[in-house]
């Protein structure tokens, strides 16, 4: 209720934020965020795993973290283990995976554990914004590797280290996204992957490996984890977001105990909620391979709808970074084109976007990129949205100068 | 995996906590924690409603918070609404309230968002520990409430805030758990509620009402919440960790939109577990006052075997605070024992309560007092736990002098 005698506005912290407007509704061209595809939710055999699994423990939620402990439910730290060995390389059994609270918590917990203020922190120059912002608000001074199309560069990184060390630097931490980088989609090739974990060694670096989006993969395949090839520098997260659903706020975290046993000592959140982690663990113990291999065409279908969209839309005018699974495509436009002018044009018309500023640690420099999700979207809004962008765009900058919406 | 090749002990922040022991199993007579009793989960229709719920909505689970805004599922909103009409006196809607991911959500940001570090909050001299904690961790300072068996004492309160008026000081927050208080179990009664909220504006205080017991009453009725009593100048929190079952982590909050806007916009974790709240909403719409009268009612008769209980083994030793609803006992020894030096040896025979110090702003004057919880605990394992722990007392003091266990 709204209600005026008390001055709350005297009384906010100088920490405090600012009010948060009130929830009005999604666009209609919605191409941000880690949403899926809502047709892509197994809701019988979520349904029917639901009641089985209560049905079964259901007497156990009388108890904090079910009464197993806070590293969560066994039934989800076993299946965790199990796919990470199957699909990941990763050695490791239910004491040695953490449930997290989705795995923005594991960021929070690894980050300010191990990253004092004024530390450096290296992260893939085009990144994940919420890693981002998460190590410049702990007051960690934030460097960019330089990226290709197949991830970190190692033999810049290599001289980048060096130059650092000379100027008296060793950077605490590298937060990288190998498999299916945020936001370009690639995945770091085995040899590139020994290449960064002897460079982490040689300088005594933390690698954070955070695989949110290894469980979709086109080809189905992918090189072993950074943690799988090295488990004593690496700290792994993963998510069922995107696998899943992101409703569902459960992720994990597989490190080394000192640090594992520190985070289960950060978590005061009594526990992540239990029905969520129950329910994933019993569908996904049944049906995770056959799910995700299934999600995953139907993305790289969507995927395809997209290419094929911004090709005939955009023209040469768009440079696209295919990605190799996942629920995003990265893409640049000329120079010239600053994609931040497009933003509230294409509000007004109900498409929203992430601009490339917002996904990269030299924002300035990635002025004209963007990132457009193709998770939650239709083919149809696919198309029509990508053609409407286009439009906006040629009206705010001239770019693309043939566009298939505007006669010439 | 315990690897050791890399020194993560010389990487940990300063901030970073000690590592948390092995989860080694729950202890046989377990009287802490907020725990419930495991037969009183309603497994076959909780199965029932989360079978229907994902059949009916499951599909929205593929948006982030069901794609329904940053306040939480709208059906649990629609709930707590209409609970909060019919029990607690509160008039608001679903726009008026914020699902947190348990009620410690709620406490860490109403907390964060109104507290500076040095700035003064009174609470019951008897407290909840996590909100002593969470406060003082914040830098804030921490000063009793003096309480009596009703709770707060107006007239003390009165006298208290002048003399820090005079000396300088006004409170910024007051932190309270009227209905079913945490330790003591009292129930505010209404014209002290009144009296409260009067000092409460004279001061310009904000009140902080937790009430995360107010479902789980003996007699089944309270005054009106403070919140009800004037939504201008309280904060209001609830939970469902009590009333349904801890391992669920869902709350919510009550306030002023210029306080909910500003805790929608901390709250980072991209929503509560969205199964956890539709499956409790899904639930509770149906049965939440048959399941909340038949809870209280399983409690109270827990209650009534451990009051007689203490009766039987500590005799006169023991004065006892005997709750008017939810789900533990305070209670005092003679002012010659130190409840600290029970507590190890209780451990040794897996026997584990909430010594006093734990659970006061002065926890020195808090050494003869201890916490029991019945909320887990058979009542065979209430009656044999508390025989136990008069054995051990009058081991270790010489008090309980006839203790029923020890021929004299």
């Amino acid at each position: 209720m709204d209600v005026a005698a008390f001055a709350y506005a005297h009384n906010f912290t100088k920490s405090a934020p600012a009010a948060a407007p009130r929830f009005t509704g999604l666009p209609m061209y919605n191409f941000i965020g880690g949403h899926n595809d809502p047709h892509e939710i197994p809701t019988e055999a979520l349904a029917e795993a639901a009641a089985a699994v209560i049905r079964r423990e259901g007497a156990s939620l009388a108890l904090y973290n079910l009464g197993t402990g806070p590293q969560g439910y066994r039934g989800l730290r076993d299946f965790v283990a199990d796919k990470l060995a199957r699909h990941r390389g990763i050695k490791t059994d239910r004491d040695g995976v953490l449930i997290t609270t989705g795995s923005g918590q594991g960021i929070d917990m690894i980050s300010a554990l191990l990253v004092e203020p004024g530390e450096t922190v290296l992260l893939e120059e085009y990144c994940y914004q919420g890693a981002i912002n998460r190590f410049r608000k702990l007051g960690a001074t934030v460097l960019a590797m330089a990226v290709d199309e197949d991830g970190i560069r190692i033999d810049a990184l290599a001289a980048q280290l060096a130059a650092l060390k000379a100027a008296g630097t060793v950077p605490k931490m590298i937060y990288t996204i190998p498999t299916i980088q945020n936001p370009t989609g690639s995945i770091l090739p085995l040899d590139r992957r020994h290449g960064l974990l002897a460079l982490a060694r040689q300088y005594g670096i933390v690698i954070f490996e955070d695989e949110c989006y290894a469980d979709l993969i086109w080809s189905g395949g992918a090189p072993p984890s950074l943690y799988a090839l090295d488990p004593s520098q690496v700290v792994h997260i993963g998510s069922f977001s995107k696998s899943l659903a992101p409703a569902l706020r459960v992720g994990y975290a597989v490190a080394d105990w000192s640090v594992l046993s520190r985070m289960i000592a950060m978590k005061t959140d009594g526990g992540t909620g239990a029905l969520d982690q129950m329910i994933i663990a019993e569908y996904f113990s049944q049906h995770f391979d056959a799910h995700a291999a299934h999600l995953s065409g139907v993305l790289a279908d969507k995927l395809a709808t997209m290419i094929e969209a911004c090709e005939r839309e955009f023209g040469t005018s768009l440079q696209l970074f295919k990605p190799q699974g996942g629920i995003f495509m990265w893409m640049k436009l000329p120079d010239s084109v600053d994609v931040r002018t497009l933003i509230a044009p294409s509000a007004k018309q109900d498409l929203v976007f992430n601009p490339g500023p917002d996904w990269a640690v030299d924002g300035e420099a990635a002025k004209s990129y963007f990132r457009l999700c193709f998770g939650l979207a239709s083919k149809q809004e696919i198309i029509d949205g990508v053609a409407l962008l286009a439009k906006i765009c040629h009206a705010e900058t001239g770019i693309p100068v043939h566009s298939a919406n505007v006669k010439n």
